[in-house]
């Protein structure tokens, strides 16, 4: 069964473009938070991962946009993961408009492990995460969204 | 005494910037969360406003930065309203580190009331709204800060 | 032969992040630069197309990520249009580095043509944009790229 | 007689908000394409400062709106420094849309000198910027604008 962690948030003025309706490229940065949430439910942060000389880098980013979002709107983005490589994460998005329920768009994201530094070379994803990202979602832990992540 | 509306928010990487700290333009977004969420907490929105034909536009924008914030911080934006004017509002704002307790940044915005439309002139300040915006809060309402808002 | 038209921008401190470099979702805005451009070139404006009642919504994005790109780093934009159906388009791009030449990423979005109002609807293509954009480039137009474009 | 640096720019889709307009903080984005223009006409730019271990951050912002700028104006923002201190520096700044000639916002911001690393300490303005700074614009430079940047 899997984890997924589902993120609320509203839609801000910033967020909107001329058209009002929310601008293309910000459900980029839901799906970061949306990501970020998920790894803080399992109990990772970038920081200790950077303490660690790792860090993460994009490599690949989708969104199919089903509906517009407006200002003022309450969204939920739900994460999870959809692959685990040696390397690499592919993350998976499913965003929503709370109130009516309507599905907004999806999407999915390829992360990649990489030492820190001027010339990063990707790295295996540390034991203690994949771990983490392969468990199954402890009994009673999962009923679908698992963690409901103000942000 | 004043009604102060604080909003809590988490610093996106998104708000980030190659400095390792929040771009100093993304304050006056934050601001932005802060009035909308101190209007909702008086039972306002942008929506309705806007079903009255009026509409807000800002005039100025200050902000002193004191400290700086980073990404995952968890942040807290009091605003409160510092003068009302005939068709205009000042409102004010201090941006906290939530863990630290530290002020990172204070600041100003005044917003103009206008007609929606091609061609907006100012318009007084809707009546239900000015005389909510100058009440006192209600008794026990307001032990600083009176309203906190997840967003 | 394809009409490819290249924009050129210089990376601003705020489209970077903690990581030093650009943030992803910022592509996506560079390709709406670039794809601006590409229509502009063809004589095309979204205030024109408004003007009939028709604007354009995305309805899929998608960027590959190859190297970062920095502060201050001169970029080229090149877009081109992958393929013209009766109601939707789709556009590529790739982005480089200009001083190193180094390819950056490359992606896509599809747009759809819709009616403006509330209730869009899938509206053909303006015959006079659909010419334009299946018309070959001008004799001695199309060295690549065609159109170079400050934005 | 001061010397401006004139930066031009199209505005771009992802910077206006729901009221068609330019939302107000990518304003102080502006601001920061025109003074990183302004030192690099002046010889200067922030990574040959950064191998000195020296950054600058800013300490206050500024701007009155005058006039909205709309989705594909074509704007100048103008920069001069206004003020030069021993460890700091404040720059002014004036937006126009280039089409009408109108004035759409005016502004400022203080930029500190500061030492590179975790705890940044105030430091002296390096010498060479300095007299760079202080020194008229060079016979015939400087009719006003003195530079015109693309970007």
């Amino acid at each position: 069964m899997k984890r997924v962690v589902e993120s609320h948030l509203r839609v801000r003025y910033a967020e909107t473009d001329a058209q009002g309706v929310v601008y293309y490229a910000n459900y980029l940065v839901w799906f970061e938070v949306a990501r970020v949430n998920y790894l803080r439910a399992l109990g990772f942060d970038f920081r200790s991962l950077e303490q660690q000389q790792i860090t993460v880098v994009i490599a690949e980013a989708n969104c199919r946009y089903l509906a517009p979002a407006r200002f003022d709107d309450e969204i939920a983005v739900r994460a999870w993961v959809e692959e685990v490589r040696r390397t690499s994460l592919v993350f998976a998005y499913a965003v929503y408009n709370r109130t009516s329920g309507q599905r907004l768009a999806e999407g999915s994201t390829a992360l990649v492990f990489v030492t820190l530094g001027a010339q990063p070379r990707p790295i295996e994803i540390p034991t203690a995460l994949r771990q983490a990202l392969l468990a199954d979602p402890a009994e009673g832990e999962c009923e679908e969204p698992v963690v409901v992540c103000k942000s």
